[in-house]
């Protein structure tokens, strides 16, 4: 019992650097730059609201554990805004060790439940996964537009790099919001 | 469907506003204040992780979202940190009101359903509610360990009023993570 406490509670106190990592997008009034910890807060929530709108219908507790779980490897990654130059490949690679060393701070049996609820968010195959990546995209979206354009003017965004690195897997995930949002976003591309 | 989504749109906007409300605690390197959205975050996880030591056993999927959901009030109401000087009878009042306005701003079904999520949480009588509940009170004492004594230092905080006021609450719900850290808690209070 000790040594798996020890085990959970080393786990836990890594994760706490999750909000020291600073993302792309700022909070939806501007003020900061969001971190990836509260990010994850906000998309848990984000998937608990909007469950309805799956394509297919997932099972939300799942969900819920994916988006708690999915950014933990930026710990030892970094965040790698969307609309950033990173090489998918490499990451991949830095990623996964990341992944080693940090779920492999759990006792066994945890580290293989969450390092396998990781690797079927990250394949994107399933509808929980699926789902869950569509709510990851979205947040940022809802973010830049409160804020007028956030990330989208730093990172220079056409309509066209939007629809093809955002719109296509919300859309993949949960159209209803994508198409909710649609207006929005070409009034702002329009007159940007 | 169009209303429906404004409406989840306009409460996941609105709960943005967590990440701005500063608690008491800090994170576990010291380096700044934490958030309540961050704290939200990191206390799912760590009920996900933790749940095998409740007391009696838990539906980890209900406590996870009563964890999501159980500091929005703070939006209107601030945090009272647990070792300040706050009515918890005004308290109470208030945080109703921001319930009423926050959950308010979602359909009528899922109003009912997240308001009586925190309500079952504040009442802390069930087991989901009494384990979240000694979740929620064992993660700042966890950072405190970790910083040397954080705000146990700044609101000048016994070894008795650690009991009275945390360790009770932590030990009914999850007795064995109490137990764990009860010989640094006391090595921390006998030397400082």
């Amino acid at each position: 019992m000790t040594d798996t406490l020890s085990q959970q509670i080393a786990f836990l106190n890594e994760a706490d650097k999750l909000k020291s990592v600073l993302r792309g997008t700022t909070l939806c009034d501007g003020s900061r730059r969001e971190n990836s910890g509260e990010h994850s807060w906000h998309i848990a929530l984000y998937a608990m609201v909007l469950a309805e709108h799956a394509t297919r219908p997932v099972n939300i507790d799942r969900v819920i554990k994916m988006l708690l779980l999915h950014d933990l490897v930026e710990i030892d990654a970094g965040d790698n805004p969307i609309h950033g130059d990173h090489d998918p490949a490499k990451m991949a690679v830095i990623e996964q060790a990341a992944a080693d060393r940090i779920f492999g701070l759990l006792p066994l049996r945890q580290n293989q439940q969450f390092r396998s609820l990781w690797e079927e968010f990250e394949a994107a195959e399933t509808d929980d996964a699926i789902f869950a990546k569509s709510i990851d995209r979205v947040q940022p979206v809802i973010a830049n537009l409160e804020t007028g354009g956030g990330s989208w003017t730093e990172y220079k965004v056409s309509a066209e790099q939007l629809e093809t690195r955002v719109g296509v897997k919300v859309r993949r995930g949960a159209p209803a919001i994508w198409a909710h949002l649609k207006t929005r976003i070409d009034t702002w591309f329009a007159t940007h």
